[in-house]
């Protein structure tokens, strides 16, 4: 099989096959990461813009590294400023990004549906990093690779994510991704954070931890907003951490072997106690190595890996 | 011919040949950029040091690729903090980076002077790229590599700027450039933002859009300072459009093929109508590509291009 | 003599073999930057991470060219936001880019310890660039290479460092530097800006800077902080100036041929007069090019350079 899309925007529209395609090709890439000597000139001379709206170090850094590992160049652009951008400005931005000479153009932005606009308005290759309440496809692609690694596949398996739901880009793609692997998907969050109508999407609403945790093969729980207890909102971290953070008790009540996820950074205490964030459960570091190898492979793809380029 | 200056700190001084050899020396760089692979080993070993005093993710990103194309290491230096940065510090900041190692200084400063001042102090070669309201060669270079592009040749054009001609460095520059190389040169502009005594560059003086553009091969539109609305001057973003923005009807009073030209960003519906901010006429987009290439080869020339290297 | 440690956080425990290790290493690294084409393929392949918490231009820029010119790929992380980071917080980024194939973090930390604390956490090799008052050992390193440099070596010589001591991690890594290698340090400043019990390091304190210069070989002036004026604090700047600013009268009064250092940036009239710091007894712009060469030769060491690697 071969990589046909331009873009990478979201998970909704791939299918079984390109997320698989994917997460074939990040297993070679996660070896690149492993050496000391970690260049191939797979894409020299290649272009890869960072275009981030809003400021996201981990996600950045990630991206840039996976361009550099196989030889292109990098460059950061941090478009603050106006918090609201209209579409029409970022289409001249992205344009003029594109006739500079931009082969791959990464976008994070606070507006759902950026990536979309962008994709439709430039040559370069677009890849949504995060936009908006939407998808943030990177995110749950190395949540599946991290899965498929530790289980073998994703097939049958319960996994269940904890946390807001309602504000949750990465939850969104993950729903995405694991229905369309063959998972069932629990979602876990307090009444005001869970979005009406996401059982839409094929998965099951839970609003006590304990009945969603029971029988999981992977808990993801997800950031909560710390502004949270800033604004007075319930639950309030204190109340979050109380009935939804996932400590030993509550990971006890899955399967054995669960495995512990989360996008990071963590709020220790509120969203894991310590001791479940460093267990022999948790794989939350390889989730970042596995982010940078899930990268490398969509960098790979979109820039034509699949025309017959090999990595040495 | 040969390049023999170490610095490219403004137009007035420059030659017609000395243009020429910069123009002729950007048609293989575009080549370049317009390549699958966009590398040449040219400047490998050298470093380009962006030292931007005002922001400016557009003219930074145009001179960080142009390095990177050719193999230099560039490094960015956002030197803000204080808005009046006294020149005995930025010599002392010029002559650190210089001991660094440095190449290429390429400033952005505030004060019109300041990169004059910088060349004297180091010996790595300086690049203006924009010093208050004095200057800003590479963008005037990538203009008249523009308008050279379409209309073969540039003696004889009428070119009108029309806009802010009394806080704009593109408009000076771009005044020396184009009547160097044998443009005849219209400027257009509310009263209030004409500069006293400018007919002096050898330019012609209108107020009214509709006489200037009559009989022009090229418009240049400027960029108007948003934050002239918010304080309240004359004319205000509704009124400058109202009368001086370029519509179709206005474009049609210049002759047929007329060239439309800005330094984006665009502020669309005020300097341009999105009409004809995307017709054929506009070559908006080319300027920024042929910024990069400009800017490449003022590099070239600067680090002893002239002196037998082949570009490959 | 072979380098063994994974990390440089201090040289308080380093021995004076490893502290010459790191001078000699350097030595050719200083050639390479004097270089036309300044890049050795020594560290290709390899990641440098300068993870920022303090705004350091100057430093950032020294250690990014420094890999540069090594063949190593760079990332810059500005951590800002909170100014009171958590050490828990810190390990987990620290963590984050460890796994995410950092070969060296760099660390500049508002916090004394905090690179220790990173050091125990990861398996990346870890380089202190300034942690609170504590230490800042590249910048001594530094500056014993220059004072090596022009005086042939180090032991017997006075050197005697003059300002802020109290809040100075730069005298204090220059204490412990100076002293391994058998220089005998002095220390002047205003009592409120002198640590009580810092003899006990094996330096001699003075209040007045002309007892102290007296037959000093080196005097070594510190930055003193500008916002002191605002903050009304005992000394101003302009006493400080008056007091223990460094002049031609007082320079006069050390031994012939004395060299004058400083960290830099300097505030001209503040701690050095103007003739003073362009003086021919001036190293300062040497100390910054040997700041480059001192930290290819950290990377070079920590990345296995004792292992039989060759530059060439």
């Amino acid at each position: 099989m071969r990589w046909q899309r331009k873009d990478l925007l979201a998970l909704e529209p791939l299918t079984r096959d390109e997320i698989n395609l994917i997460l074939d090709t990040a297993v070679p890439m996660k070896d690149i990461i492993r050496r000391d000597i970690k260049k191939v000139p797979t894409l020299r001379g290649r272009t890869v813009i960072n275009l981030f709206y809003e400021p996201s170090t981990r996600t950045r850094t990630s991206f840039e590294l996976a361009g550099k590992y196989m030889g292109a160049d990098t460059v950061n652009i941090a478009a603050s400023g106006s918090s609201v951008v209209k579409g029409e400005t970022l289409k001249d931005t992205a344009k003029t990004i594109q006739v500079m000479g931009a082969d791959v153009v990464i976008l994070r932005h606070g507006m759902a549906g950026a990536p979309k606009i962008l994709a439709e308005t430039v040559t370069s290759r677009v890849i949504n990093a995060g936009d908006g309440t939407h998808e943030h496809p990177t995110q749950a692609l190395l949540d599946l690779f991290t899965i498929r690694e530790s289980k073998g596949s994703i097939a049958g398996l319960t996994v269940t994510i904890v946390g807001d739901i309602l504000h949750s880009r990465v939850a969104r793609s993950n729903i995405w991704g694991l229905t369309k692997l063959g998972a069932k998907v629990r979602l876990v969050a307090p009444p005001t954070l869970m979005p009406p109508g996401i059982e839409q999407l094929g998965a099951e609403v839970f609003y006590r931890p304990e009945e969603a945790l029971a029988g999981s093969d992977v808990v993801m729980a997800l950031r909560i907003q710390k502004e949270r207890q800033q604004k007075g909102l319930f639950p309030s971290l204190r109340e979050y951490a109380k009935i939804y953070g996932i400590n030993q008790e509550r990971l006890a009540l899955a399967k054995d072997g669960c495995l512990l996820l989360h996008p990071g950074p963590i709020n220790r205490g509120i969203e894991l106690s310590n001791t479940v964030a460093d267990s022999i459960q948790s794989r939350i570091n390889e989730q970042v190595t596995n982010g940078v190898a899930v990268r490398m492979a969509i960098l790979f793809l979109l820039m034509g890996g699949g025309k017959g380029e090999t990595i040495n």
